[in-house]
């Protein structure tokens, strides 16, 4: 970590807070400029607050050398991590297509979504039981009977399932839910965090919708730190000043990700565009730089479909998707 | 709600949608133009889910009229709401001065701060129990020792608390702070709103760092949909490109609320700008702009003051501060 | 266009309004709801200025229907427009490439990455004279006689130029510049934009950092108004609060455009990315998603390659990359 | 400026890039770490392109420690520029209020306009006479004939004038205009910043939508290299994800800019919010954190009020303010 010192910065000051950073077990290295001093950190600098340090009236600005995310940086782990779901896997080469309704309404819903996506190569089935909204009034899932229905379908079809837990108490109600979902809003509610460290079972965490990577993977951090260190990462839209649409998909995290940590990366095109013609292009676009799988949203039932199939592709248009993105895979092997 | 319709959208799509429009209680009125069609809803729009409607492949565009948040919308009532804190008031022509250290230390250190804040005039003491940190590695609060140490602070000084909950599981512990606040990543931490809707308490609510002011409502709604309707909004600062502070402050959010919400609405320029140096301008802002409080960071320990006092003002910059601002304030009433 | 009037606007400010559209050429639809008033706006809307109406303090919000650009709008002109370049066609399934080194610094530096890109594949020839620098400090371009050395390369290889302008006082120099490219910076240079509009040449417009997709397209606007349709839209990324690369490049840009427009898109991931190595999964994403071309940065010198190639790639990535696109693009043929 | 070099970068690449380091009349101090290699560069590291390094492969990252812009920096000019127009001064104390209308229309409005603002105690007048317009079919302004309505005004009032120049070929039109202003959309027109350098007259520079500050002051930096020291810096809202306002204002940024520079702040209000009742709360903001000045937008014609005044204050709400900013600053003294 390096600390720039301003150049009116008295004496007394600028040893008090080198004196500080001693205590803390480090080395200082002290070099003088005609504008500023600078000041090297040397040792374990990921526990110094570098914000607190920022802050000081003395400080022009603090840069930090070693990143502070340690069980999910490449440096410290080169090889890809490879997560197993009962016999799926995800990352390391492995591509992952998780696909399925937004929403579980019916079993013969879910069921019919289920079997038509495993039919078009899905590897995993989606399906959300608990749902975020951002109004008190929108349907707020079915719950526990989702999770229900979800087993149902899993069971006929031998898709692993992936659903959205939004707080821990409902912990108890995920014990056959193959892959935990933490949402875009919750990904930095630490408490959950903190509780699915404890979790013997794959976390797919998705990025805030005002997150920089360096947050998302303190978040991963925090499910690591408790011992669990299957993290899926998931890209899926970032709040910008863009207008038309509803978020704006930042696909250069997709290579960003894989450098700077081991752990797999994944695309949810459906959330990020909230337009169903949109979702079949952006994730072509994910498969070919390299993400290691997609989480798609696809609803099958045609009374319904007017509107519960607003950013949901039909199971044909999943199929044909899912052929498009085989073959970019293959070019690209 | 308007909703247009795209040129090439089939008459029996179209028809579609208006009998399932309609099939949710609403009038549809219907008007053709040359490049497209418009259908004016009108009922009780609040319930219909606008996104999903967006998202249909033969929709254009859709526009709400009617905002959806109820209880908090000024148009249904338009008197400014005065929370009443132990005979402390706020909003209505009452400014609030909320004052107190980021995390709760010692004994010693909260029970100065409170005594040096209600000096220089502070209504309530702020501090911090449980902290939510970015890092696991970061220190995380006290904890129910923090929220001993604040009522021991209160008891000396009178003043009210107002300490900032993370998980419902904690509730039990905040039975003695008067004010809960609710940090800005839990903005949309839905299931933590809904515990507290049902909690007699006033809640603070932060803005969180990329949410919409209609979301802050939304979030707003959560809580008095389930019957507390003592909400306090505050404005800390949006993430933007800007890159030389930590937030950028958006004051003009304070006179825009306003005219939305007859809810209070505070500011916290401490948390928006990071450095203390940066407090005193925007809290002079804030008090020109029409907020009806401040939530200020002070420390008082000359020893720990190096770095714990990054983004805090000493009791002697608050001093100064307050006086100022109830001189603008003066001026301007 | 359609625009809500306040439910506290009196009738006669109300009736003001909607005299002064009429006086506009428009017809009225006025339509009286509970708690708001809903005026349609029947005619020529191009011409009314949506932000006067919106600010008026009777108008609760405006809702423009048809959009403001009509040139380039799909709606008026379905199919894709096909740009020729001495032979060389972008748009309507012409995958255009473009490459070339950031700056055009010697004869034997242009020529041989002219050479080498052709022999990769490359369409055209990109190199800056012109360089917009944020520093008056940066080195500005070699001006003229780096238009005379692209010359030169074009004759050796016989592929068409692509150079950018800054000024309108220069166009005498691009005379024998094929393509001329306005950057990011001078998006809505407006008096540049008009000058533009009478030249018979192509025009590669680039997207401003915080420019929306309307505001790209007025700007193509300007120039298909003045008479010259001839415009290439070009994504080159986005200024968020992203901090991990220069930019985030918007790849959802490309098939929304698509959709408003006919005209031809190319993505430019070198500028986008500013990292060598970002350069290539960038640029399959952008074929995968439908880019009518790219526009890609790359160096040859090897003595110089240290820091002038940072983000451009070796002409050995560029011929990896071509063959890479090629494969994608037949893929998904 | 310092640079650190990544853990796996072989010894010759880095010896290569400290040679070329070199090679630019730099001192490099190498500090070898665990994880990595930090190069300190001593020397005037102004003219080093951060850029090119940053995205050097075996670069991790790069930190500037002295800032790049030289003659607006505050630490080689302690003291506080202030600039005089014909008697009027800003900065250092000095504060400026500039009002008028948004276009310039006729003799009479123009008149009007500029009696009514200084009987309520304006420094100076404003209005456009060239008008950048994101569409080509708005009214792009009366041009040399507003030029020359404004000096009529002038002359009546005795009130310097303000007013935009969008492309240096306009220079012999403003020989009578007293302060050149730079919009928004130009903050990064080198060009016209280049030749405003050689102009002798104060130029009131606006920050672009998506600028930083640093990227300000580079663009006055551009202004003041040529010779031109006369630069008024003025803040006029970014570009965020906000959607209630045109523009979020950015009022941390005058502090900010004191710190930074010695050249005067002033605030754009009626830009920023595009809202005529939210331009006294915004105004009153600015006046209370410091900025040297303001200027708002004023219009006085009834008969086109109605939507021409949409940012705009009536004289009778200038008046207002006028007054009330003053007692803001009184208050402040």
């Amino acid at each position: 970590m390096i600390v720039v010192v301003k150049p009116d910065a008295s004496k007394e000051r600028r040893d008090q807070l080198i004196e500080w950073l001693k205590g803390q077990g480090l080395d200082i290295h002290v070099s003088e400029g005609r504008f500023q001093t600078v000041l090297g950190l040397i040792g374990d600098t990921s526990q110094v607050d570098m914000e607190l340090i920022e802050s000081l009236d003395i400080v022009d600005s603090v840069k930090r050398i070693t990143e502070r995310f340690k069980n999910s940086n490449r440096k410290f782990h080169p090889e890809d991590t490879v997560i197993d779901v009962r016999g799926v896997k995800i990352g390391g080469g492995n591509f992952c297509m998780i696909a399925g309704p937004c929403s579980v309404e019916t079993e013969d819903q879910i069921v019919a979504v289920a079997k038509a996506v495993k039919a078009s190569g899905a590897d995993m089935l989606r399906g959300g039981a608990f749902k975020p909204r951002t109004s008190p009034y929108d349907f707020q899932g079915l719950k526990g009977t989702g999770i229900e229905l979800l087993k149902i379908a899993s069971e006929e079809t031998g898709l692993p399932i992936v659903s959205e837990i939004m707080s821990f108490s409902d912990l108890p109600l995920f014990e056959d839910v193959d892959v935990l979902q933490v949402g875009a809003r919750n990904m930095q509610n630490f408490d959950l965090l903190k509780e699915l460290g404890k979790v013997n079972k794959p976390i797919l965490l998705k990025r805030g919708l005002a997150n920089t990577l360096n947050e998302l993977l303190m978040s991963a951090e925090y499910i690591m730190a408790g011992g669990n260190e299957q993290v899926i990462l998931c890209e899926r839209g970032i709040r910008t000043f863009g207008d038309y649409l509803r978020n704006t998909l930042d696909l250069s995290a997709v290579p960003m990700l894989h450098e700077l940590s081991h752990l797999p990366v994944i695309v949810d095109p459906s959330h990020a565009t909230g337009i169903a013609r949109m979702v079949p292009p952006m994730a072509l676009s994910a498969a070919a730089c390299g993400a290691d799988g997609l989480i798609i949203e696809v609803h099958n039932d045609p009374i319904h479909a007017l509107c519960d199939g607003a950013q949901s592709l039909t199971p044909e248009d999943f199929d044909l998707l899912a052929e498009k993105i085989r073959r970019v895979r293959e070019a690209l092997a």
